[in-house]
């Protein structure tokens, strides 16, 4: 039987794997690198990194291109799953072709597995399909939202209260639906728009030397992370940013 | 100047621990722990295990005993503050007392400390009354529903689509507000008494050896997963248990 480690590595601090992550990552003999194309190069070369720190024996790091994702259409969802089934077939393929009965390949996720990413996906798709088999497992990973709060040293909850975790899509289409509310995968500063008196704490590529935190009443901040987050993602040519936003008493 | 980590030590696996995490214990000359009566011995033998296996150099462990809190009170949001302040007032005292200027002090928080954790209120409340001084820094964990997640192998949300998590009063009094849903701090079951069809993945002492894992539609599943949360709870003298709800198609 062939084994399929699905890997949460932690939002961008080589630090943030878990002991558990570090003994997966030694027992893998094969490591799939789904290339994110140019933008995404600081991404996957903190997977490279990982892998020869804590990868042990022998391995290999297979990579695959990753197919471009229609963002033009208005469809998001169709999209998405589009992209993902194409992505599941060349995972599948990788899975056939480069991982020999009885050895271990690895999926390196960034942040929590369970957190909008697809790999979980992929991989019910490909074992639904049913033309190869193999066994799974999942290890847990810090999610950029643990990871957010912990750097504005800041709790997500509130005593007894829930928390809404959302997409700024979402947020922009339906307003706040909560009291407390982290806001991911946001291309448009949705939280400028906001009903309501928030407060906003924001970071992007958090864990990561480019790390950028603001924190303040939206009113207050939003032109200023605005403006940062221009600059940031000229500079660096793409952008990673989560918020929790708390309304104000 | 004194220093203080509230370090996130993950739900139960002491391999969910960072290596961020390993690097901050190994920096405290000082542990503090709070002492949660009998029935949470095994959570506290944890917290030694691991500060057993990760500290460095000189260290020591101060114990402190945890205030009781009220549970009869009709007012929970009070009496969870009013607990609250008697563990800042506690910790105030150790911090003063138990931690010389230029020492690092450690607080080891079960799971992630931005979910349902009161370490940094409790810490926000001693620097606002002003008698000790010290700089922080928060260290995220795995939180016990990345890790319920990752062992039932499914992801916390679907393309595009909000995440809530709430308690088991919250879904008692209010029902379900979103087709996602994490359940905490359910002392009731509340999953069983929903409207609508869910499918529940549930699970109790997640990442320890006594770990329990149910998953199905909540009709099928509710009263099996009652028993085993009575017998377990019998038998341990305590349970924490989380669980996914996710509206079915
Ligand atoms: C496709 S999702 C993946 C989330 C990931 N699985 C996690 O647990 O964090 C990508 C979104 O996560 C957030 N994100 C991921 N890493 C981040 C980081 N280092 N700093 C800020 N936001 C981040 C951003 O909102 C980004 O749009
Ligand atoms: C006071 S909250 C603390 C949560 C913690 N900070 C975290 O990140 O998981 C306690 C609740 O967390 C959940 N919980 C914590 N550890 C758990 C585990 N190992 N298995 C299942 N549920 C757990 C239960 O819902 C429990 O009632």
């Amino acid at each position: 039987m062939k084994r399929i480690l699905i890997i949460g590595i932690g939002a961008g601090d080589p630090d943030h794997l878990t002991l558990q992550a570090v003994k997966a990552m030694a027992r893998a003999d094969v490591f799939f690198v789904l290339d994110k194309g140019e933008v995404k190069d600081d991404l996957t070369r903190l997977r490279r990194e990982l892998i020869e720190a804590h990868a042990e024996g022998a391995y290999r790091v297979v990579e695959a291109g990753d197919p471009e994702r229609d963002r033009t259409s208005a469809a998001y969802g169709a999209a998405v799953e589009d992209w993902r089934s194409r992505r599941a077939r060349i995972c599948e393929r990788l899975i056939r072709d480069e991982l020999a009965d009885g050895q271990t390949g690895a999926f390196l996720v960034w942040g929590d597995p369970g957190l909008y990413d697809s790999t979980l996906a992929i991989v019910e798709e490909i074992l639904a399909r049913g033309d190869v088999r193999f066994d799974h497992e999942v290890i847990p990973g810090i999610s950029s939202v643990s990871a957010l709060a912990a750097r504005h040293r800041v709790s997500l909850t509130r005593v007894g209260r829930p928390l809404h975790v959302t997409t700024g899509r979402r947020l922009a289409e339906g307003g706040a639906t909560a009291d407390d509310l982290v806001v991911m995968l946001d291309a448009h500063t949705a939280f400028g728009d906001l009903d309501g008196d928030f407060h906003i704490y924001w970071g992007a590529y958090v864990g990561t030397p480019d790390e950028i935190l603001v924190d303040g009443p939206v009113a207050e901040v939003a032109g200023r992370i605005r403006e940062l987050r221009d600059q940031a993602r000229r500079r660096k040519g793409w952008i990673m940013d989560t918020y929790l936003l708390r309304r104000r008493p």
